[in-house]
C-alpha cells in the first residue's frame, strides 16, 4: 500500500506518519511506500517502507498532479495554514486551505483511469460559529466566524461532492482542540489550552488568560492520529452521504483541567499556573464552540480519551518519556 | 444609484430588472444607471435610467473587474447555471457557480478605495440534503446532494466571510422552488411544479409525474423579486453574522395545488392534468427538502404568498394579462 500524507511536516502529519511507520500496515495491509509532502521539509520516519519526501506547495501548478501520478491508495490530507495565519493573511489562507485542497481533488478527478483513492481530510470545529446550543449536534449548521473555518467548511462541501460523484472515497474529520500540543507557547488564542499543562509539567510557569469556568472540548494528538487511521477503514456504506463528521473529545472547564493536573503531578506543578486575564483572548475563545455531541462519530467507532486525566497521561507518555519535572 | 444585475438574462434577473425600472428607485433612492450582465444578451428594460448591457462570462479574466470598475452601489448576483446543467457538466457548473462568484467577490476586495457595495446573492434550498426533519429550521446544516447545491453552499460561506471581513455587505437568499415559471416544460425534474399550473391555464395538457401527496414549498417569481429588493434594504445590524437566510414560501401537496387550480379556473382546466408516474422524477424529488420554517426571514420582513391560490393568481396577472384559456 502506498500512502500520501500532505502537511507531513505539521504536528498531526508527523505523528501520523510515525505511527503508521511503526505499525508497518494500515488496517492489515502492509505499507510499502510513503509519500510525505509539505511546504516545509518533512522528516523521514524510521520505516522499512520506501519514503519519498516532496517539499512543495500543493496549490503550485502541477504539484498535486505529480503526487497523484504515483497513484497513492490512501491520502491523509492534513495540509493547510492555521487559523491565526489564515486570518492575518487573506490570500495565503485561501491559497493554502482552499486552493490546495481543490488542486488535490482536481488532480484525482483528472487521473481518468478509474483511480479512486481513500481521502481522509482534517477539518476543524472552527467550521462552527455561534450562537451555539449547549451541545452541538451532528445536524447543526456551519457558520464559521473565521476565514480558516470558512475554508475548511468549503473543503468539506467539495469533498462530499467529489465523493458523491464517484471521484474518490472521502471522509472529513472535524477535530476538536488538540491538547496537549508539544512545542512552545505562541500568539494563538488557543495556545493556553496546551501551555497550562505542558509548561508546568516541564517545570516552567504558564499564563492562564481566561476564567476558570471556561469550557472547551479536547482530544490528544494520539487520539487525533487514531481518528485519522480509523477513518481510513470506514466504508462508504457506513458513512452514507454525510461524510463529514464531528469528532468526539473530552469537554471540561479550565478548573477541571487544573484539578486533573494536580491529581497527576501534584500541587507544586499545578501552582505554576499564573492567572492573568486577557480580554482579547477571553473574547475570542468565548466565541468558539464549547461542547459537541459527536454521536455519529462515536457510533462509527471513533474513540477519544475518557477524561482530561487521560489526556495529560498521554502527553507525559508520548512527549516526556513518562517523566514530569 | 447604480445597480448591477448579474444573470440579467435569466428569469429572475429579467423580472427584477423590469420591476426596478418600473419603480425607478430602490428603497427611496433614484436609480440612475443599470448594468446588466449575463453570458446571454440581456434585454434593456423600459427605464429612464442609463442601461449598460455587458454580455460576458463573469469567470472570464477581467470580466468582474470591468464590472466593478464602475463601482455599482448595489449588486444583485443571480448569475449561474441551473441544477441539471451543473450536474451534467461538472466543469461548467463549478466555473459558472463558484468561480464566477469568487471572481466577483475578489474584484470587489481588490477595488482598494473603500468601495463597500451591498451584494444580494440568490442561493437555493438545493443547499439542503436529506434526511430531513419535518420542517427545516434556520440552524439545519447544509449537506447538498447535487453539485449545484454544493456550489451555492460554498458561495454562501464565501459571502459570509467577505462580509465579516468588511469587503462588502452581503446577504444570501435560499429561494424555494419558484412557481409558476413562465416558458415551456423542460427536462428538469422540477419542471412539473410549474407546468401542471401553467399548461392547463394555457389550454394545454400537463403531465404529473409524482404522487398527489408529494409536498413542496413554493414562491412566485414576483415574490422572489420581492425578496431580492427587500434584502437590499436590510442592514448589517439586522442580519448579524448569519447573513444567509432561508426564504419563506407556501408548503403544499400536489393535491392542494390542483384543488387551488380548480377553485380558480374550474374543473375543465384542472382536468387537463394527466397522471403518468415517472420513477426517476419521483426518486429525485423525494430527495428534495419539503418544508421550511424560515422563521428568521419572516422575522426580518420577507413576505411570500399566503396560499397556492395566490401563487396561481400572480401567474395569471403577471404572465397571462389576467386571462385564462
Amino acid at each position: 500500500m502506498h500512502i500520501l500524507v500532505t502537511g507531513a511536516a505539521g504536528m498531526i502529519g508527523r505523528k501520523l506518519t510515525e505511527r503508521l511507520a511503526l505499525d508497518g500496515a494500515l488496517h492489515g495491509v502492509t505499507i510499502d511506500k510513503f509519500t510525505l509532502t509539505d511546504v516545509f521539509p518533512a522528516n523521514a520516519p524510521p520505516a522499512s517502507a520506501a519514503v519519498d519526501i516532496i517539499t512543495e506547495d500543493l496549490a503550485a501548478p502541477d504539484a498535486a498532479k505529480k503526487l497523484i501520478d504515483a497513484r497513492p491508495h490512501v491520502i491523509f490530507h492534513t495540509a493547510g495554514v492555521v487559523s491565526a495565519e489564515a486570518e492575518l493573511d487573506f490570500d495565503k489562507g485561501y491559497r493554502s486551505n482552499l486552493d490546495g485542497t481543490l488542486a488535490l481533488l482536481e488532480a484525482i478527478r483528472k487521473a481518468g483511469d478509474g483511480y479512486h483513492p481513500k481521502l481522509v481530510f482534517t477539518s476543524s470545529c472552527a467550521t462552527f460559529g455561534g450562537p451555539f446550543p449547549d451541545a452541538i449536534g451532528d445536524e447543526f449548521h456551519l457558520t464559521p466566524h473565521t476565514s480558516y473555518g470558512t475554508q475548511k467548511a468549503m473543503c468539506e462541501l467539495l469533498l462530499a461532492d467529489y465523493t458523491r460523484r464517484g471521484v474518490l472515497d472521502g471522509v472529513g474529520l472535524r477535530l476538536p482542540a488538540i491538547c496537549v500540543r508539544p512545542g512552545k507557547p505562541n500568539k494563538a488564542a488557543s495556545s493556553f489550552y496546551s501551555s497550562i499543562i505542558r509548561e508546568p509539567l516541564a517545570g516552567r510557569e504558564a499564563v492562564l488568560p481566561v476564567d476558570d469556568n471556561h469550557l472547551h472540548t479536547h482530544a490528544s494528538p494520539r487520539a487525533a492520529v487514531g481518528f485519522l487511521i480509523h477513518a481510513a477503514g470506514i466504508t462508504r456504506e457506513q458513512l452514507g452521504p454525510r461524510i463529514n463528521l464531528t469528532m468526539p473529545g473530552v469537554s471540561c472547564t479550565v478548573a477541571e483541567k487544573i484539578a486533573a493536573l494536580r491529581r497527576i503531578a501534584g500541587d507544586n506543578v499545578a501552582a505554576r499556573i499564573r492567572r492573568e486575564p486577557d480580554p482579547l483572548v477571553i473574547r475570542i475563545t468565548d466565541g468558539w464552540p464549547h461542547r459537541f455531541d459527536a454521536a455519529r462519530a462515536r457510533g462509527l467507532g471513533f474513540v477519544a480519551e475518557q477524561s482530561f486525566d487521560e489526556i495529560i497521561r498521554v502527553h507525559i507518555e508520548d512527549e516526556l518519556g513518562g517523566v514530569t519535572a
